[in-house]
């Protein structure tokens, strides 16, 4: 079959992945899922991961097939799977876990001792089938189409996942910030909006992304290249400041907000990672606040995230491109030129 | 009355306050409380008042008394203050706060729109009469010193708070560690302690304060000018990780510990603030750890810590100095001279 | 002044209240604030106290004038009071609080030791003027009108806080169960909508209430009448049963819905009371479910709600009455002919 | 092998069970494990399941071999089990569950849709040897006996379970009410004292009782026979009521006391279940109490409770009785005459 792989890191997206032709993979435990991909959304993070930036924190061997949001139609399973079978329409959460380490007992599919990340430890869906396990996929309800909802796999959950903590600390009357209205930011805002009732401010340097922003439901929106962000927030806030701010850019200037537009007893969420944190201990205490990191989220997330598409709560704009064309997509990602998500239709 | 007062920042404790003869204060609203001050400890907090490290987050006007640490006796109560009368000993809140504002109404006293810090905004208990109100004073339990339990007022509160937002998520079997086992990190230790069954490790790099932290219930110490802290915590925790970390020195090197020591999904909480953090937003999404500060405490979480005195979970140790003294106890405290808590007695 | 009196407990609601002519109350105390009324729900609860069914549960000295539900605007305040000044439009919350006891102190208003209950233990709102305090008045947003928005002062905050805690359990493709949507009921369902994106299903034995209830938002309707509610709540949630029921009837055949309706580790709210709970512990135990009561709500809830209100997210429906005709509205509510909320609103 | 199995209903525990030789089991899935059961604790459940009371709730089929408090040392394990290895000593959840339900996925093992009960819905431990899974099963710490811990598998985790909900809502100062200080009693107390702060008092007819509740660290202790339990909550909490109360007998008695014992917002845990809840839906409302049924636990529970015993927290009274002895047992607790827990050791 044939599959999208990183044979070196490279700034250079251009050539960043070749198309080879690799063996189709086999079910070879009992709980292995072989998944026809139909769809496998491209990610920020490809981009990171070609540039080697993952290196430092889990173990990678090239060649690799990249793409981890992925969702398509059950082939084979392994003898003792019972929860899908041959024919079924599944998304695939990115992480595949053992079910036994403490972490999986609690839920948090994503500390898993054992775990592997479609490509990003191990082969993933920018390719014909994808091998998958039992615990790792989720039915999709009818009608729900696997090509349009693959981004969900990881940029939906993340999204989700930080919304959802966030929800936890929104009452009625209080601020939430969504800063950067991309990819998993518009996903983020629509999650906060149909599980609370707090009034939303969205920042985004293009007009596009605050227009649509308005659309799914900010109450507010703000261009930092022509207002101050925290005079907005403030009076946005009637002074109190953002209960919860959710960062997707994650860049320096968007992090050193935190104290001007964070209320007392607040949470800046970390969800994108270009940048840094930068701040005397000294502020966070004097504000109470925390800067707070996100990775991805819980398969019970993501089916929860699939209740919300399946009533009609969350939209994903998504474009189509051919296997061919992933370096075309690294391309435009990396030139801010992708509206909506990118979406690899595999042959 | 004699109070300690400060007329001008300084990084020269030798001439830090002067001792001034005031006003003794009185009661001029319904709510007010006077307090004849047995006790007021000093904070590392007071020595940063006087650098002037706190101009940029409070109004302050000078001359100043300092002071946020007291307990004492009430001696004149406003006509309609029912909760104490003359006569009774309490322990102050540092904070007076308004009770109508929507953080005094969830019980955010640290947060509330028209508080008065003791100390910090107003003036405070190094003096002989301290100047309060019916909703900042506790009621002591018989058989409690006011003398003995002044530190609690700040230091108490302020390690009871983050040692209960620890304890929020620490099961039996999880990892806490402990950094700088001080003024605070001693009383945080045995918090955890009286609270949670967790393995606690403690790490400072005096000997006397690691014996310290043994006798008071740590189950591991780690002395990390010898023994590498990350290794220390991986072995001690099995390979996970601290769930949460208490930084009670919020230095640079400490905060840096984060990504190393902290489990996935755990904390690390600043309470010390010599320094700074600086992380890359990466780090905190990878190991989907956070940096939460921490504020002083609230007010029912006084009386907790008091409840906590009262069955003996909780010991302080502290040295009395004279009003006269301050300047001397500024400086020793500079020079990590003061074992335990001074606590001054005005006249 | 007018007032609407009970002098003696009865069950004829054509004599229930008689309106007596009394003093008109003043401020007496530093945070007093007396409210011209201009809105005066009529609750349930009224009739309730009528037959003297709270005797046993709190003190209660006759005559007393009824009306928990209050809204108006500030005509007179104490010295010291800041949160408001005569001529603002206010709603009430029903319960006057002391500010300083600990329930107080965690924000549960509720359960505060010193607590006067307008209506219930101390005068309430069926009169021109309420005496109430700065601790239980909100400040409307501009455009709300008092007397549209009384009945939120009691039935709103009970429906509100009996649905936050149900969302705080809920997730997006949950099952949540609302039984009674009356007065309080489609309150609470829309405060579900509003917070929540789980699935909704509605109970009752009115066509108009159901319809309602669709039009309010709930996802599916049934009748008790014709249908079996526990099947029905089965098929609806696909067989898990539903994470949380809120019974806003209270009867002993809605409570005996609970182990068949409720999935496990689910809560099933009791907010009406109309009758009792019956229930082997063992089926507790087997379902782990719970049944939690719920008593009216926080001061802050109530501003949550005046926020939600202020959003557009909870309409009311509300009927007009003069305070003459008090006694028309116990009867007419006592034989279900009230739609929506009467309000009182006295000349 | 040798088990001790159910072949009718009965209320003559004389004759309860009969020993009968029946295959061994094996191994027949990749996540099977056979455990050589050393310990099996007989619990108030087992005469219960004797009695019929559980054909009502789950699906059960004679001849049946009761036990589900299992310990001992793995024999056998599947093709594709990691987790543990022939020879290593574990304790055995009693649930098996399948890992792949949504509630596996959340952790709620109790919830399982596909779940096992060992001697409730599927052969139990008091045999030679006890066919279980992979998910199952907790390695136990160096020098922990099988034989001694084996009652954790059930009354530990059921007591923990309760205990640590309790915990999450207990602050110091608070009050907590343990119901029974029998078998599961016991070590509920010692829970609530390794995690919490509380003023515990301890409940029980037998004066034997409430020593060993003296013992393990009960504050106080009330002989409902002798004393009126409510006057003596209401004054050893100051007034207040209690936070918690765990009823470990769930008797119409103890239920009772509900509204009398219980704080405003606070909880009646219901774990035995001798009885009914009779309650008004008034009082519900009126003191904001809940009822809240408790049903075994979690397998990260028993982890927890593991780590509990490991660190010397929890003590568990046992007594040992041959196979042969089942009989025997059943009727010595039916007559309250086994102090602490019996434990079968199967030949």
């Amino acid at each position: 079959m044939q599959a999208a792989r990183l044979h070196e890191y490279t700034d250079d997206m251009s050539e960043a992945l070749s198309i080879d032709e690799v063996d189709r993979p086999t079910v070879d435990t009992s709980d292995g899922v072989i998944v026809e991909v139909e769809g496998a959304g491209w990610c920020q993070t490809d981009n990171h991961i070609i540039e080697g930036m993952w290196t430092e924190y889990v173990p990678q061997d090239l060649p690799l097939t990249l793409g981890h949001e992925n969702a398509g139609i059950v082939s084979e399973v392994g003898e003792e799977v019972t929860a899908v079978e041959a024919g079924d329409p599944v998304i695939c959460h990115p992480v595949q876990t053992c079910g036994t380490c403490r972490s999986c007992r609690l839920g948090e599919d994503m500390y898993c001792d054992n775990s592997k990340f479609n490509g990003l430890t191990h082969d993933g869906g920018f390719a014909e089938y994808l091998h998958t396990s039992e615990r790792a996929v989720i039915p999709l309800p009818d009608g729900v189409d696997p090509t349009d909802i693959a981004p969900h796999a990881d940029a939906g959950i993340t999204a989700y996942h930080a919304a959802k903590k966030a929800v936890d600390e929104l009452n009625p009357g209080d601020a939430a910030v969504v800063i950067g209205v991309g990819g998993l930011g518009h996903i983020g805002l629509q999650c906060l909006r149909a599980m609370s009732a707090a009034d939303i401010v969205a920042v985004d340097l293009k007009q596009s992304a605050r227009d649509l922003a308005s659309e799914l439901g900010a109450d507010d929106t703000v261009d930092p290249e022509t207002e101050d962000v925290a005079s907005a927030v403030e009076e946005f806030s009637g002074g109190v400041g953002a209960q919860q701010v959710l960062d997707f850019v994650g860049r320096d200037e968007t992090t050193a907000l935190a104290p001007d537009i964070t209320a007392a007893g607040g949470d800046h969420h970390i969800i994108g990672y270009g940048g840094h944190v930068h701040e005397p201990a000294q502020a966070l205490v004097n504000g109470e606040f925390a800067f707070r990191g996100t990775l991805v989220g819980r398969y019970t997330e993501l089916q929860e995230l699939v209740a919300l598409v399946d009533r009609g709560a969350v939209e994903l704009h998504t474009e189509r491109y051919d296997l061919d064309d992933v370096n075309t997509v690294a391309e435009r990602l990396e030139h801010g030129e992708i509206d909506g998500r990118a979406v690899i239709t595999p042959p």
